[in-house]
This record gives C-alpha cells, structure tokens and sequence, in this order.
C-alpha cells in the first residue's frame, strides 16, 4: 500500500468528525460529569471483594449474565428477556444504533443533548435531524411528535431528565410519542431516579419503545461502568445481534448485582441529592447575573447572564472546583452545568462562584 | 406505531443473521474457551484489590486510560498515540469496522476463523468475503495477498494464530500482505504469546496494518475484559471517534497495569502452556482414530476419523469435561476444539476421550 494513506479508508462520514479527547483535570471537588458523591456501602464493596477473592479472573463473564438480567427485571418491573445489560449504556446505545441506523436512516435528536446520539448516527453515515428545545430548554412534545412524523424518523430520541439541561419529557407524552412516531422511541433514562418518574411501564403497550439506564449516577458505579437496555423482547433479540460477547466483565456484574439487593440505601442517597438539588437550585437564583433552569437530575444547567462563562469555569477551577463547559453545545454559549453534590460540595461551589463572578464585575470595572 | 412491528426499523441484513446464545455449561474440567487454567499470581490480585478499597467507585475512569496506554507501549515496543485499550479486544474490533465498513464494503475474512469479524462486517452492511484457508488450515500467502488485490478488500483480516485453527501467518508473509493490500491489514494477535511471534515490529513501516491484542488468553484475565489495538498514530485517531467514552472500568485498568509489571510470570505460565501443548499435540497423534492439526495457540483442533463429533463432545462432557464443538464452522464438520488446559486437565481430558471414542465404536459394532 505503498505511497498511500490509511486513511482513504475511513469511511468521509468519519473523517469529517472532529478528534476528541478530554483533558484529565484533578480537583478537590469534582462537578463536572455528574457522579454520585456517595459511595456504595462498604458491605456491599465487601460482598463483591469477596467475590473477587473466589472467583477465578481467568475465567470469562457469562455469555448471557441470566442473574443480573433477572435481578434488573424485578427491579425495573420488566422482563428478563427484555432487558440487555452492557458496559455502559454507552455500549446498549451504540448496538442499538447499529442494528437500526444504516446511511440515510433519519434520527431526530433534540438538541442540546448527550453527543453520543448524532456521534454514532454520523459515523454509521445516518442523519442526525437536531430539533431545539424549547423555551427554557423544555421538550415541546406536539412539535417532536410532529417532526417525528414529518421526518419518517427511523429512532427519535428523547433524554428525559435530558443532559446537559435537566428538563423531563413526561411519561404521559412519551406515550403519545410511540403512538404517533414512525420509527422507534429511544429513551435515555440515565437521570431517572432524581425525577422520580420513569416510562418502563410503558413498555408493555409500546413495542417501538427502547429505555436505556445506567449505574453510574444514581447507582454510585461510574468507575465499573454497568448499563442495560429495556424494551419489547422481539426487538432486544436484534440488537442483541451487535452486542459483543462476554461485554460485561465479572466484577461489574457483581457489584450490579450486590447494589440491586440493597435499594434501600439507594432510595436515601437520592433522596439526600433530590434536596440537595432544589437547595442549590435556590442558592443559585439568589445569586446575581445567574440564571438556574430546573432541573430534574441530578445536575443544574445554568446560565452567566454578564460574565464570560469560559472565565468564571476557569477562575472557579482555580478555587478547587470543577464544573463542566457546556458552552460548545448549541444555544449554550452562556452556559455550565454543576453537579449536585454533598452539602459541602455545594457550599464550595457556590463560594466560589460568588468569588469568580466578584472577580469577573471586577474586571469589567477596571 | 400501532399495527406496526418495530422489527421493521432493524436493518434487513441484521433481521437475517441468526440469533445466538450460548448455553452456559459447568463442567470440572472446562477447555472449551481458550482461558488460561493458570490465575494471575495473588500478589498482584492484591494489588487490584487493594486499589479498590481506596478509588471511589461512583467516579468515571479516565477518559484516555494514559498510563494504561504507555505501560501497553512500553511493554508492546510501539508508541503510546499508536494504542487504544478496550473492553477486549471484540470492543476495539468494533471500533475499528465501524469506521472503516459502510454499506457495500468489501472484508476479506479466511476461513474458518472467529466469527466476529464476519458478523460486524453483516451488521454494518459490509461484504464479508471468505477465503478458505489451504490444505491442513494453513495460511496460503500468494492466495491471500492475490484475493485481497483481486478484491479491493477495505479490510483484509487475519487471524494468527488462527482460531479455531491454530495456524499462523508468518510475519515476513503479512510484511508483503500490508505492501500489496489496497485496503487495511488487520492482525488478530490475540494468541500471539504462544506463537512466539508477533507482527507489531512491522508497525513502524506499513501504516495499513492493524494489531489487536487481549488480555484474556496468556494474560489470564478474560473475566475483566481488557484488549488494545496498536496502529499508525494517525488511524488511532480516527477509530478512537468510535470507541465509547470511559470504555475501560477501572478495576480492569488497575489489573492490566499490575500484570503488565510482572512479565516473568507471565513468561513462565506462557512457557509452561506451550510444553502442555506440544505434549498434549503428540498424545493426540497416539489416539487412534484423531487427527489433530498443529497449533501456535493454546488451543488444538482435532479430527475425529470415525466417530461422530457431536456424541463424542457429550460423551466427554458426560465425563466432566467441557471442550468446543466447533462444527458449525466451515471445512469443520468432523472437528472438535479443546484448549490446553494444566497438566491434570489435559489428561482428564484424554482419558475421557478415549472413553468416549471407545464408547462410539462399541455402538458401531452393536
């Protein structure tokens, strides 16, 4: 192959998506990707530690985790035949995207939303149809069913509590949305526990209907990345067809496991987050040149309405304090969005923020 | 969507791979997945452990798993930008076809080989083209490297040693396969411990050829699901726009790094596997009535002359050991896959096959 590039052999689609990579930033409180500031219990870290004491790392994960699929099944009220379990619902997303989105395939995606939706419909060469939001980042639901049906949307994706904006898509309409839309609904729920409300029940009368859940924000399992998948067992069976073999690895199906026979320590820290949230959500609308939408995660998108929002995550930063820049996505170029954290957390982040807005007027001034 | 099968959205060349599951058997003596009988030593299980009673589980893994990534170059002797690790190495190999293959895509795939590679080229609407491997499953170089020019392969796959198979593709042989390719060269390596050889010395000079290791065959570590793709600095880059965002959990980046820094024992297991393998080989020859064809793995494929593989596979299972009916692949249909296992396994496993083929031809006889 002498004289040319290896390149010429990606496919343009993904030639034209930018390289991405996210620089590592150490802080001593970390804001900025929405983790759960409570760690698991230490019996339950024991129960799977003793697990990995036993069990022989040489040996593969199930080919179908059948104990982990039967725990999620009673735990989200669904069956085990249609459930998936991944690592990450990264992964659940991207078999789902590949049984379905082929060139051309139309995905209707509000925006601003996760990237990973019009990321992996371009590099399977599909076309990612952005609706905005609206108002206050609120779902409009006759305007998405509408251009859902407009579209011939193969997926429409609906991320309810949506991230980076905290805004729900009530079960209600998302019922609405099945009935109406040509192609499948795929609802991320990442953020469901915080909203209190979820759409699995709707499950039952929507076969187009694929719900996607992760461990890593309620759950506290970030570091052992764990998602799974729900929808009509017909359709899981498809896209079961792109789920690698073996994908979830022993210890993560343990800690899966050990964490889903405790719900009740789960149901506290959400609760504990819950309040924490409308707390922060009320310390911030006390703050000036600040603009907090409401959120039903556990997160809070904000907006700067004078300082430069670049300037104030970095003076922020300098105070020890990590949020995220959301300032790349679209209609957020005022933007960031805190995690809610502990209490203590909270407090430092707000400290901060009323430094590097001082500081900002400051400038202005000078 | 009422009236409507949400089948209808999946792609049509999905919709007509089959669905598969994998029965999970127990078995005492378990050859049937290439895993290596020998665990990683406990000093470096406690190493992992400990890492985890101290990492917060509810935080993210690094984005890029940086000194994951220089350990693997420092150990692999190729440059740390020219390395992606994974959930395996099927996850990179995902990676890697979702960028390169698009509908009409030609991959060039010899077989019988690992029946990944055809079925994502499937999913992502590709054209797998196989390629028979020559007489005794050996690798035919000038067939090889002819098809893949006669062909415009995008992707010319290799898997060496070849699984089921064991056969290997000499490296001076895939120096001239990457010179003459029109498209990508892709090495499976994932057994190239116990070949002795490995292709990645030819990195530096064919920026079309693309190595996948794993830790889940000589590194004794399948049940935590580690792989990294070593390539041109500037291909990385684009397939790392399809690898998903904190792929790697961080239990499995900690036991990769501690095993990385304990190659002698590595050496030994790996040692130790090939003498149990050539023995093993040559005990086979002494059983009337097998055939086994010589392997650079830690597996042996075998011929049963006579008996009927599928009731040979159950009458040695019946004895408590588990081997690979590999008689689903092309060209295999008399052929069993057993993987070589410790000293005592591997003689279990031979007593229950002579049982078992005596068992056979007594039933003849009747």
């Amino acid at each position: 192959m002498s004289g040319r590039s290896p390149l010429e052999h990606v496919k343009p689609a993904v030639r034209r998506i930018g390289a991405y990579t996210l620089a590592a930033r150490q802080a001593a409180v970390k804001l900025n990707q929405n983790e759960n500031p409570y760690e698991l219990p230490e019996a339950i870290k024991r129960q799977v530690i003793e697990q990995m004491q036993t069990r022989p790392w040489s040996r593969y994960p199930e080919f179908d985790p059948h104990q982990l699929l039967d725990a999620l099944a009673a735990s989200a009220g669904w069956k085990p035949e249609g459930i998936l379990a991944g690592n990450g619902s990264n992964e659940l997303i991207q078999a789902l995207f590949m049984v379905t989105v082929a060139p051309g395939t139309r995905v209707l995606v509000p925006e601003p939303t996760f990237t990973l939706y019009s990321l992996l419909t371009r590099i399977l060469g599909g076309e990612p149809m952005p609706l905005l939001l609206g108002p206050g980042f609120q779902y409009e639901p006759d305007e998405l069913i509408e251009t859902s049906v407009a579209l011939g949307a193969t997926l429409t994706v609906v991320c309810s509590p949506n991230n980076p904006t905290g805004s729900v898509l009530a079960p209600e309409q998302v019922g609405r949305l099945c009935a109406a839309a040509p192609g499948l609904v795929v609802v991320d729920e990442a953020y469901h526990e915080f909203s209190g409300r979820s759409v699995v029940p709707l499950l039952a009368e929507h076969p187009n209907l694929v719900v996607l859940r992760t461990f890593s924000k309620a759950m506290s399992m970030a570091g052992l990345r764990v998602g799974y998948l729900l929808a009509d067992p017909l359709l899981v069976r498809e896209i079961n067809k792109a789920r690698l073999p073996y994908n979830l690895n022993f210890v993560s199906q343990a800690a899966a496991l050990a964490a889903l026979a405790e719900p009740a320590g789960l149901r506290r820290t959400v609760e504990t987050l819950v309040a924490a949230r409308e707390q922060l959500f009320r310390d911030l609308t006390r703050v000036p040149g600040v603009k907090p939408y409401p959120s039903q995660a556990n997160f809070i998108l904000f907006e700067l309405e004078q300082a430069e929002p670049k300037a104030v995550f970095e003076s922020v930063y300098k105070r020890g304090v990590l949020v995220r820049d959301v300032t790349g996505y679209p209609r957020l170029g005022r933007c960031l969005r805190v995690s809610v954290g502990s209490e203590e957390e909270n407090a430092s982040f707000l400290t901060a923020l009323r430094h590097a807005l001082e500081e900002q007027r400051f400038r202005k001034e000078e």
